[in-house]
């Protein structure tokens, strides 16, 4: 009962599916965190359900740990193997297996990224409107209950996943949810595998809400003096009513980066980005409403683009963030990190990590997704210089520590994988018994993804 | 270790907060559903989670069954005792303790009604609007996991609880989840908690989501020559992207039942109920768009009511459709179901339910939250003639098999209760064993609302 007569077993039922060649081996060890280089025994690469749970079942049968991988965007440390065993690389499960457009719901497994989904998508008049910044898989999006630019409109992974299959850790396959909007049957298995990165099963298809593509679309940049006229612009927008599909904030140091790495000339303050859907009316109402409200707050110097090519452009921008940090450090990692907070203590909470950054004298510009109180922060380091990651971490630690003292959470939407375990006590409490209480029932040998979320002994 | 040693030492710490009078135990033996009276042994008022703790933890140490009460407004047999023990009634704690206006969220004891809630967000520009027909209590509507008419546009329970306190079946105080909008901090605990009909614990207090009190509202009436025409309308107006605030059928029996107990004189035939939430721009638009779909499916008579009295009047009557249904046979009782199948099967699913009562010689009027695909059936019996509560249970059964068949689920609002347990195996397969194990980890003893969602051994 060994990884190595665990990776004997599972090369007789996939052949060269199971490799452990060092570059396949040393690919599915990298990560976009700040975790070395950390190579699995070995990597699956399954076609089926059914696979998946002979997989499993081998892996149960021999204590070897497995971790599930989508295409290894995530910033915590997710998909990493710190315990050895065997990653399920899910990139050859990738298709659509049926698009419902009356019911606007699709079936899709785990390996397809979002963006593949929406090009499928691109004749039925329907999106799938959940995107965070990287190309990610659907599986791995739903494991991490990721989010995204669009979800004070469209709600998260969470609001977005009918109903999944998952291989359990003893090699069922079971069925949670189906394809009615709502249900009361029981204990939301849905939701309970959504969010639970490959710790309590491996999701092998997804059940998705699809969104009409809106009639009209229309997007704007608006500049603002300072950090708090740009929140309070906000918190004023959702207060209104108006239906917000996207609102986002980009700090000073930001539009620095987008300006180096997308050649643009934002001046360098405070933005919001926004984004309205709608019919044709509804679209030029609500952006007249919205550009007031931003006007009464100091914003000013508003850029619009109705054009889908000008759209893209600036979400494209936007989506680039990381890529854009990194730019204003050339050769520099990357510690990111995640909070969300009452949208009442977002200005306290951008404010105070903006002035705490400066104290540290680390470059970290801050954006987010502040119609829901979510905001980032891409701490820049020099990986020859040991001390500014030890610096980065402290500052990433003020930055849980205060989003839990405002009453919110360490995490919006990136998850918590290894990086963020060290907070699940303090923000949940006795609650994280209940975590382990239900880790323990479903994987009572601890193979699934070990390490992540919470620890069971 | 035994009910009665529970109940003496629960006297002890509640004093004449805990009644085994004959009239209170009666009371909290009664149910909106068909079943016999099943008083408990006795009935606690609690007036803090401190002392539910207390109360859990005398009952776990006595073996003694648990079994939360809200006004008593379920249909399933939720509330009932059906293992004797202690019903915990919720009346007492009953408090809006706080209102986050800025943050648009509310922290609320379980007993409160949402009426009550709403009467005392009048003067903040907030409401509540998940809206079950009964004034249920918050946490009862959590616990089941509810919706109503608004659900196709502000979403169940499920959307709208953010946060939860909860003792456990050991009487430990959780708490669950933030007043963050999101968060990808661990298993989904609120979520779990919402729809587990007290069975893992109970509901000692809810952070909720509000919403802005829409500036303009309309709604309208909308006469159909028959099932297809209407349902085909709703299909057609969600596709459109309209956001309705309400789309609900009714059908032609129910139509008898409300002109009976309202008084008023609607033609006999399917209507459509709508409702428009938004600007005064928008509602126009939507409403002029919604009222064009409707006419091309063969909608007319539409009758509209803008001002607030008119509204109210319709969703008095709406919401009455419980009471309307005994009109329509005086001294009846009334076996309510309540599916929920995707859209597209909507008008089959309905049309076949139709087509089954009148088969069967019962009067059962038909009427939903069609916008979300789920749809209700009041079939009405004489307690005197018990083959028709045989014939009653028939036609729901075949309801329940029919959505099951179309891809749908056995309850889409009610829960479970003991009335759809029978359906949990044929509905979730392998994942009903999840829920068991989950019941199990929580609630070892069993001892926490005995008898519902799911039966462990």
């Amino acid at each position: 009962m060994t990884i190595e007569t665990a990776i004997a077993r599972l090369r007789k039922l996939l052949g060269d599916r199971l490799s452990t060649a060092e570059a396949v081996r040393a690919h599915h060890g990298q990560n976009e965190g700040i975790y070395p280089p950390t190579p699995p025994d070995a990597v699956a690469f399954p076609e089926s359900a059914e696979e998946v749970a002979r997989l499993v079942r081998i892996c149960a049968e021999e204590g070897c740990p497995v971790v599930p991988w989508g295409v290894g965007t995530s910033l915590e440390g997710h998909a990493l193997a710190f315990s050895g065993g065997v990653t399920v690389d899910m990139s050859r499960m990738n298709r659509v297996l049926a698009v419902h457009a009356e019911d606007q719901d699709v079936v899709v497994q785990p390996g397809l990224t979002r963006e593949e989904l929406n090009t499928e998508l691109r004749a039925t008049g329907l999106f799938f409107p959940i995107d965070p910044g990287a190309n990610a898989t659907l599986g791995g999006m739903a494991a991490t209950r990721a989010s995204g630019t669009t979800a004070v409109r469209y709600g998260t992974m969470k609001d977005n996943v009918l109903a999944l299959q998952v291989v359990l850790a003893d090699g069922r396959i079971i069925r949670t949810g189906s394809r009615a909007r709502k249900s009361s049957a029981g204990y939301d298995l849905t939701r309970l595998f959504v969010g639970s990165e490959g710790t309590l099963g491996i999701i092998t298809e997804l059940t998705l809400r699809l969104h009409g593509v809106p009639e009209a679309v229309s997007a704007a940049i608006c500049a603002f003096p300072d950090i708090e006229g740009a929140v309070n612009a906000v918190i004023a927008t959702i207060q209104s009513g108006v239906p917000m599909a996207r609102i986002e904030f980009v700090d000073e140091v930001s539009i620095r980066g987008f300006n180096l790495h997308a050649g643009t000339d934002m001046p360098e303050c405070p933005h919001l980005f926004l984004e309205f859907h709608g019919s044709e009316g509804a679209v030029a109402e609500q952006a007249e409403t919205a550009g007031a409200i931003m006007a009464e707050h100091g914003g000013g110097g508003f850029r619009w683009a109705t054009r889908a090519e000008e759209r893209n452009a600036l979400w494209k921008m936007r989506h680039n963030a990381y890529y854009a940090a990194k730019a204003l450090r050339p050769g520099c990692r990357v510690l990111t990190t995640d909070v969300c907070v009452p949208i009442s203590r977002l200005a306290e909470a951008v404010t105070e990590t903006r002035a705490d950054i400066e104290a540290s004298g680390l470059v970290g510009p801050i954006l987010g997704h502040v119609g829901d109180g979510n905001f980032h922060c891409a701490l820049l380091i020099d990986p020859d210089r040991p001390e500014e990651l030890g610096r980065a971490k402290d500052l990433a630690h003020r930055m849980n520590r205060r989003a839990l003292r405002l009453g919110g959470t360490v995490t919006g939407e990136h998850g918590v994988g290894r990086g963020k375990m060290a907070y699940m006590e303090e923000e949940h409490g006795p609650a994280l018994s209940v975590m382990a209480a239900i880790k323990k029932a479903l994987d009572p040998q601890g193979i699934m993804n070990p390490g992540k979320i919470v620890a069971v002994n």
